[in-house]
């Protein structure tokens, strides 16, 4: 390889410089403090495990698998894979690790890594910040988590014109249940259903058992009123689709009173994550950008696969999306070498007031630390910072 | 994999649990901010880059390279490499990425993977904070590295007891060349001072171009004075050697006045990244403890590799180590469900105190917050954190 291409970066990995790391690092201190006045706590989890501690969520969800990277074990022989998504990590830290009897809560911030970009023009490393909350099934829970996510993008200075969108894979699931559908029809209603294709939709549930609430389902996904009033009593009836009905309700209602200029969709039939989740799901988007700022919901029982299901809801967003565009630059302050005790005092008093301070190095002047934004001068027998 | 062993992590892996989580994220913030005030800017490195570019330092440095887990690039179908040590990336974006002219510093903290231990019961996911300044090849320099390490450890309470070693791998490279050591002679000779092995050094050095001068480097290796007086005139006067002898003495007797408690060890031929460095070298070790806190040492010419050579000088530690042993737990304070506005100002307030603040979910009670060390209880028309 040439010397020229040595410093060429991989698509979708890239530096962060400082006029950016300085925003990210805020952020992220900001977002983390902020979640731990919430009660939830902070864990770190490692950078690699192996396979199979990280597949509790793949063997549902291919994608996960697919985006992970492995390695093998120089020490065991075994596979290892680098974290695509941390979840699964700290489902295993509270079913094992670390079981609190009761509920639990957690936070983590830290870079997980795709195989592939998972969207148009994004990062193959994002810094993934998260909260999860194990042990309650309640909607309160979800309420809380909802309210949480959306309390943090505020913190963040983004929750202005921001949108809601609330989903649930239980009333398809209930639904196909009831119907007793075959793997492959579920997996063909189910892309029918994020491709909005209501007139396939139409066609295609014609000939299906409950094939004209499989379509009402289609159909009205946002709108809960119309979506009841299509519905045969049989489902509206049905235990399961009913939870999941109220659910829906029961949390647009809890949210809208809580944020009430807040725009809520409902979406029924956003099945994004549908062999991941379990329940509610909610997502955050900003006006004109397709990629949401956060998302999660509910994966009750991930824990069942390190020896102890658990209910669970959670979100997760990438802190590279929250603070894209934004930079700051520091103030850096530059001191004249020496080491008399005036000098020294003068520049841990600078030092102290927020400021950068260089001191200069051998012969070098103020030229040598070109980003220097001030200078400390003696004046009048004074030491002052002074805007070069 | 039978389910009770999902939860297994692999050696040199660990979780960090919310107790130690809080001090290593303290820590962290703590040092950051510190380096920040010193003029050191911060920069997000890669987890991953093409193999090529983690290697500048790898070339004569075989260790880093096996180091380093490898993994395919599904995009490119290169070769890639996790980050081992944030060094080499930081010197790419001096390099090429961000070229500042005049003199640059920064500073990094994240995650980097090792296929071994490196050393006995070590991490293989060791939490690297460091920093580098690029630019200058004075003393002053160096001395400044020195002091940040220090200062840093001081800021992080471990500056107690502690220890500096002062070594330069100039002496004996300077040696080597005025004697025209083969390069299988110069290793021997290496591997005989690590090993403190006097007797065969002597034996070793006895028919050796300059072999009087090779036993005393390695018998006077800690005491200049003594050092001087057994080493021939010849040596003496090289101008590379002199100036390597001077950069010690001269950098000891800095840090001296600026730490008269400080005890410093001089070692001229601690050769441990003899293939890394190429001059001044500097650790920090604590009483009872065999691997050093921190560690560092000059580097010239590292970004020639991306082509542009730059005098260069730094340091690294490792957080886990930093934060060993040391754990904090937070107050948890619960309030009852609820959304009147005199709860959720008390809520409001009790966060804004620091505390963490739980609010009880569904029909939960206090038990189902274990943690819990506090709550928020109503007494004569007020609400009071009460201890549990």
């Amino acid at each position: 390889m040439p010397i020229s291409e040595t410093w060429l970066l991989p698509d979708g990995v890239a530096d962060v410089l400082p006029e950016q790391a300085q925003v990210i690092e805020s952020l992220r201190r900001k977002s983390l403090d902020f979640l731990a006045s919430r009660g939830y706590q902070l864990v770190y989890t490692p950078f690699i495990e192996y396979i199979e501690s990280l597949s509790s969520l793949s063997e549902s969800n291919q994608d996960l698998d697919l985006a992970t990277f492995k390695v093998i074990d120089q020490l065991s022989g075994r596979l290892l894979g680098v974290r695509a998504d941390m979840t699964p990590q700290v489902a295993r830290i509270d079913a094992h690790v670390h079981p609190v009897d009761g509920i639990a809560r957690y936070c983590y911030a830290g870079t997980v890594l795709h195989t592939k970009p998972q969207g148009f023009n994004t990062t193959r490393a994002p810094l993934q910040l998260g909260a999860e909350l194990f042990g309650s099934d309640s909607i309160d829970a979800d309420v809380e988590m909802v309210d949480l996510m959306l309390s943090l993008l505020k913190e963040a200075g983004l929750a202005e014109g921001v949108h809601l969108d609330l989903g649930h894979v239980g009333l398809f699931r209930s639904l196909v249940k009831q119907a007793e559908l075959s793997k492959a029809t579920e997996r063909q209603l189910s892309d029918l259903y994020q491709r909005k294709a209501l007139p396939e939709l139409a066609e295609f549930t014609q000939d299906l058992n409950f094939g004209s609430d499989f379509y009402a389902l289609g159909r009205y996904a946002s709108d809960l009123t119309a979506l009841q009033a299509h519905l045969s009593a049989d489902v509206l009836e049905n235990t399961e689709f009913k939870q999941a009905f109220e659910a829906v309700k029961a949390t647009q209602a809890e949210i809208q009173a809580r944020w009430p200029n807040l725009h809520i969709g409902i979406d029924v039939v956003e099945l994004r994550s549908y062999h991941y989740h379990t329940g509610l799901m909610y997502a955050v988007y900003a006006p004109n950008r397709a990629a949401p700022l956060a998302q999660g919901g509910r994966y009750d029982g991930i824990g069942q696969h390190f020896g102890r299901a658990r209910p669970a809801t959670g979100f997760s967003c990438d802190l590279f999306v929250l603070s894209a565009g934004r930079f700051e630059s520091s103030s850096v302050v530059v001191a004249p070498k020496g080491s008399q005790p005036d000098l020294i005092a003068a520049i841990q008093n600078t030092r102290a007031q927020g400021f950068s301070v260089i001191q200069l190095l051998g012969n070098d002047d103020l030229n040598s630390v070109p980003y220097a934004t001030h200078q400390l001068v003696l004046a009048n027998g004074e030491w002052t910072v002074e805007k070069i």
